[in-house]
């Protein structure tokens, strides 16, 4: 088969790969419907992340299983399933604990540009739908992989409730699906910091009600101004920088709360300012197996249509334009046919 | 009056100073019945912190109302009171939110360590006792305005709950009451890092199961060890110092909490080790009331004696004397009788 490498900086190239097999008894192999390309591709496709050798990518997935190992008993050749960016067992004390992308045998997904894939941990990683779904539903479904959960995590981390008014702070797909989370989570207010007028529209369809434009100490300014002068009660972080992460902080009220969910480039938090903000901060791999069996349920069920995010779609084999469309901010995210 | 000023490091005097008056119709004057010194005193005591010029010194404090501006209602003369390191309205919304230490009329006090005491917003700052207490639990109340308040913060924030494996970084007097604080709410295991024997004594007096005495690496090793290898659910960071931070984040289970307490003097937070650490962090300032009723229940009960942390009392024109004490671990905490 033909898989996706990156060689190094906006060096993507789709080329021959050895086809995935089974290798522990506890893998599945999965002929995928649908896969991506995330936010988080782009920090080693720009060179921020450096690598030191040809790497596969891709860590967003479903499709349907080809063949499980013999320790498999969850799911089945032929259902169709989804999964996480993230592998689990989904029995150790940790992920019995909600934190599976924390599992003591979490492998990071990372090959998953290409028209199949081998998914350790089978079991506690995928999780199938009783019908096979409608193609409509697969850009949604393939959502709920990693973008969809890593912005519902946000929300929950940053305690997100009926009534509370939440500020998201970056405009990416997991931004947005940040605002579909916390508005499917009660939020009464979403304010939502974007310049840019495709994501703010999507951000309202989202259910933002309030779009901020100003940066940095304006832009606090300007959402205390929106919050009685105190801050938001939740403070969503979805970019992962310095200014971002500060942006957060800042506008968060004293005792509110602060999830982030990007890995943090750059970022180094001043333990006194910390201190005197007073906030709650969390984040870190979303555990989205915690989610997955939800998410799956109300894109089936067509309460939330997270797969408009995907404003572009390409045959895989383009998957070098889908990253120049992200890089150059033409598309929110690209979703790719196998 | 006299008064206790800070000139330098190491260089504490007890002098002449001018007798507190009410300066604004909320204010309250106590003559103090018991005040003490505070681990954070150290801080500019050893000029880690430095000040530019003569300052005064003291913020816990508890004592009888001497006189109370005219707006003053829930406190009146000749009753006794215990008060907060931190002034507040106690009916802003961060104050209605249980954050009283950010309320936006805060005032950290300074001036404690004397006989009177003017105690700005004395209605949401003070708390009233229906009976002069016994002499013999003035050192528990006193232990009410900050550091058990303070240890009792750091075991709520750290998500403290009955079961749960506590770890405690520090063996100061706020590290030994966030041991007395987690036993009072059901933690099951206790595990100090200590290496100062009345200190581990104290701890075990005060409920701790574990004593553990190495650091750093070591240190985290053997909390896995204790902890089946994933680490504490709770952990409680009573140091301040970047060592202690690291210490008590890598020490935690994924999913876990950690708090943090004291103001952190040099502390930077990497932020791929946070994310990645996938903690839930939470400190600063402790709301002192937001516990105040209870502690002072608990004390005037005698179900807790968290006046054991003063093992040096000294009258308060030895102040200088009880610094000296406690910055050479000769005492845990000093209290001072004016």
């Amino acid at each position: 088969m033909q898989g996706t490498m990156l060689y190094g900086p906006r060096d993507i190239r789709f080329e021959d790969r050895p086809e995935p097999k089974i290798t522990k008894p506890t893998d599945a192999i999965l002929r995928l419907s649908a896969t991506c390309i995330c936010g988080s591709d782009l920090w080693s496709y720009r060179g921020i992340q450096s690598i030191t050798q040809p790497t596969p990518m891709g860590h967003e997935y479903c499709g349907i299983v080809e063949e499980v190992g013999k320790e498999v008993r969850n799911v089945k050749p032929g259902q169709f399933v989804v999964g996480s960016f993230a592998t689990s067992d989904n029995t150790c004390a940790i992920c019995r604990d909600g934190y599976q992308s924390s599992c003591v045998q979490r492998e990071f997904m990372s090959t998953a540009q290409a028209p199949f894939l081998r998914v350790p941990s089978a079991d506690g990683t995928l999780v199938a739908t009783k019908d096979l779904p409608p193609k409509e539903l697969l850009p949604s479904l393939l959502a709920t992989s990693d973008v969809l959960g890593t912005g519902w995590f946000a929300a929950d981390a940053a305690n997100v409730k009926p009534g509370k008014t939440v500020l998201v702070v970056g405009d990416g797909a997991i931004g947005l699906l940040g605002v579909l989370s916390a508005g499917q989570m009660g939020a009464e207010r979403i304010i939502v910091m974007s310049r840019h007028a495709t994501r703010q529209k999507l951000a309202r369809e989202f259910g933002a009600t309030d779009i901020v434009i100003e940066r940095g100490d304006e832009g606090v300014a300007r959402i205390k101004e929106l919050t009685k002068g105190i801050g938001a009660d939740s403070v969503l972080e979805c970019v992962g920088t310095q200014e971002s992460m500060m942006q957060a902080i800042q506008s968060t009220r004293p005792g509110g709360y602060v999830s982030y969910v990007g890995v943090p480039h750059g970022v180094e938090l001043n333990g006194e300012q910390l201190f005197f903000a007073h906030v709650h901060l969390h984040g870190g791999p979303a555990p989205v197996p915690r989610y997955l069996p939800e998410l799956i349920k109300l894109v089936l069920n067509e309460k939330i249509n997270p797969g408009k995010v995907f404003d572009l779609t390409l045959p895989i084999d383009q998957v070098a334009e889908g990253y120049r469309a992200m890089d150059e901010r033409r598309a929110i995210k690209t979703l790719l046919r196998p």
